[in-house]
């Protein structure tokens, strides 16, 4: 088998086998492949797409490149959570303690992400003392004795996506239907879960701009999670706006906090819900959705959902004192207000333009060597639909500097108010098969 | 500027400017732009296609990322002339010497090429002691003095084309229109000609298998000759069987050699009729292509060409005797005839696979590091549309081992004999402008 041949292959439009996938992957993954001849395939792709066929077998390939986790001496249905990443997206923090609160194992790996803020690493990170590097030994044990655990992915967890992710990423390859499913399955298939909720975000905030185009990305995720003989559904979710009021990662924190003790956002508590209930489902303690929903909403009310979060903590070496004295999180020098120049209602709140302006005061990373300054952030307090008075604030800006004109000004530019607005919906849609 | 940010902007289908192109190709040729870089953007330009000022731009910058040549030096106006390739293509051996017999200056540089057989320079080399690498200043004194050189490719003449076609190879980038075109432009403007005459060939044998892309090439590198400023004319020839009827390179040379002598292959002289008097109307020294033929079938019938190619390797070091006893280049120990099996007409010749069957005795390189056995080859007695009766040979094999049964059934499969044929156009079409 020649790479040639194959790049000339898919280039007039045929399927590649699953030999030759395998060929592909394992000699990409040991080197003898180079990657100028891969980034000319991964341009093929996305021009020709691909079968169902062989995004399984690329996911596969991929899974298969390094370690893969073997959950099985976890007791019951492992089931994962992956989102395709937001602005304000505090779901996993609330999700992962009031799911396994209702008796669902949550062995979570996170990836460490480069988006505007950080990712779920970095937001749990802000509590002081947190681990997230565990050995896989301590992460089951863990998980069997209290039934969750957050940690970072370990190094050889499909090491065919990490290098093809970092090629794609200079190479314009990134946006391409088979690749992103492929890359996304092919992580979660080695990370050992047995079923899968993702939660595939569009709009302005999201990878996904488009709604079908995200559409088409889930329903493929779910069909290849199939074909891999795992449990798989999407959400499809609104990223045209961020979720929930906080931005930045001891905020999000706390609004985590805040939604685990029954006064946090609204629309952040319903999102935890729905994909959590879908979860409860998938790991079957419940019948159904509505059952599962009554469960989790009862782990809520009691408390128990958020004694769980301060034992997840602990468990991890963190300091569990901080979901009760949650103003420490807030180490920012300085509260700047940002006051509406005009009356009306908010019409727009542009997530992806948000995410900038809070990686500008230092929540989050333009590249890997970046430090994340965790105490600083956005809190929103209007968002799509709400009325608004002249000099009323519509943003808290938490900063270390005083000198903020160029987060002003592009929050100004990105929360633009009008007449009247539509309020973008929570869900567009839910894909089982 | 970003190489990624301009891969994203060819894949979406829009056109690179110059500033674009120049910034990549500098960049490239000073290796600050990877190949995996270049090869995504390489497959882009295969699906999106370029402009003509794209295809301009890149052959200029191409062109310009080396040494460019400065032929100002040589009186008249230098004509030089390009083939896309072929099996048993004698034409610039014979064309060389005739259009300089009637006062056009031929300032040739020739690439070597991995084709089944060997290119111009081999051909030229399997005469005794003839010398192709010539200093620059050399080559213009001789031109000057005698009209003609022939010589082998300055190793610094559009590195960046050089760099690019060795990726182009690997990454199945090679067949794609505006790449071939800039490729050919841009050697031919750094070795410095004023006019090109080129010769896109079409059919089994040659790179372009199909009449309408072979068409396009054609008029792409006419465009873009004329944008930049040279004369540029193209002739698009049939290569469905070898031009001639030797394949090899001694024997090419012999017939070559028949050929100013006046008694060669009808349509090899026939092509080097209509080529040449494209270069002689394009340098100027003829009103028309009728007064042009005139001229070359005067020098040829007087021997004025046959002396000039004398002289010619007189100059370059050769050993000018063999024109008189051409019997010395057919070096090859035994002369095998392929007798037909049936009776009719050759109905087919497929050029490629004579070409291969040329390579197998020793006449072409499979790879680079291949020495080419000047002395091996084939004849052909029989082209399409011939008759042919049982027994009669079909080849004369040139070989030096007697064991030449690959090469034997190759050339039975792929010399069909049939009822009746169809017998292919010399010319299919000629663009000027």
């Amino acid at each position: 088998m020649r790479m040639v041949d194959l790049i000339e292959k898919k280039r007039d439009g045929k399927a590649l086998s699953q030999a030759e996938i395998q060929y592909i992957i394992a000699n990409y993954t040991n080197e003898t492949i180079p990657d100028y001849q891969m980034s000319a395939l991964l341009m093929a792709i996305y021009y020709e797409d691909m079968t169902d066929e062989e995004i399984i077998q690329l996911t596969l390939a991929m899974a298969h490149s390094g370690e893969v986790i073997d959950l099985s001496s976890i007791e019951g249905i492992k089931v994962d959570k992956h989102s395709t990443g937001g602005v304000g997206d505090t779901t996993t923090l609330v999700l992962a303690p009031l799911v396994a609160a209702v008796g669902v194992p949550v062995a979570k790996m996170s990836g460490r992400g480069l988006g505007f803020t950080g990712g779920t690493l970095d937001k749990l990170e802000s509590i002081p003392s947190f681990q997230i590097e565990i050995a896989d030994e301590d992460f089951i044990r863990i998980v069997n004795e209290s039934k969750v655990a957050v940690i970072g992915q370990s190094g050889d967890l499909a090491p065919a996506d990490k290098k093809l992710y970092a090629l794609r990423d200079v190479t314009a390859t990134v946006s391409s239907i088979p690749l992103i499913a492929s890359s996304i399955m092919s992580k979660k298939i080695a990370a050992g879960a047995d079923a899968i909720v993702l939660d595939v975000t569009t709009g302005e905030g999201a990878f996904m701009k488009d709604l079908t185009q995200a559409k088409r990305l889930a329903e493929t995720m779910v069909r290849i999670g199939k074909l891999a003989k795992r449990q798989v559904m999407a959400v499809v979710s609104d990223m045209s706006q961020p979720l929930g009021e906080a931005v930045g990662n001891g905020l999000e924190v706390v609004e985590a906090i805040e939604t685990l003790q029954g006064h946090g956002p609204a629309d952040l508590l319903e999102m935890c819900y729905i994909l959590g209930a879908q979860m409860v489902v998938l790991a079957k303690r419940a019948e159904n959705l509505t059952e599962a929903r009554e469960l989790l909403e009862e782990a809520l009310t009691s408390g128990r959902a958020l004694e769980k979060f301060k034992e997840m903590i602990t468990n991890q070496g963190g300091d569990a004192s901080v979901v009760d004295q949650p103003e420490r999180l807030v180490t920012a020098k300085y509260q700047i207000e940002l006051p509406a120049k005009e009356a009306g209602v908010v019409t727009k709140l542009v997530a992806n333009e948000i995410g900038v302006a809070a990686m500008l005061l230092g929540a989050g990373r333009q590249t890997k060597e970046d430090t994340i300054n965790y105490g600083v952030g956005l809190k929103l307090h209007k968002k799509i639909g709400d009325a608004v008075a002249v000099g009323e604030s519509l943003v808290t800006i938490y900063a270390d500097s005083k000198e903020v004109t160029e987060v002003k000004e592009r929050l100004y530019k990105n929360i633009v108010i009008g007449a009247s607005a539509v309020e973008p919906p929570l869900i567009h849609d839910i894909i089982t098969e």
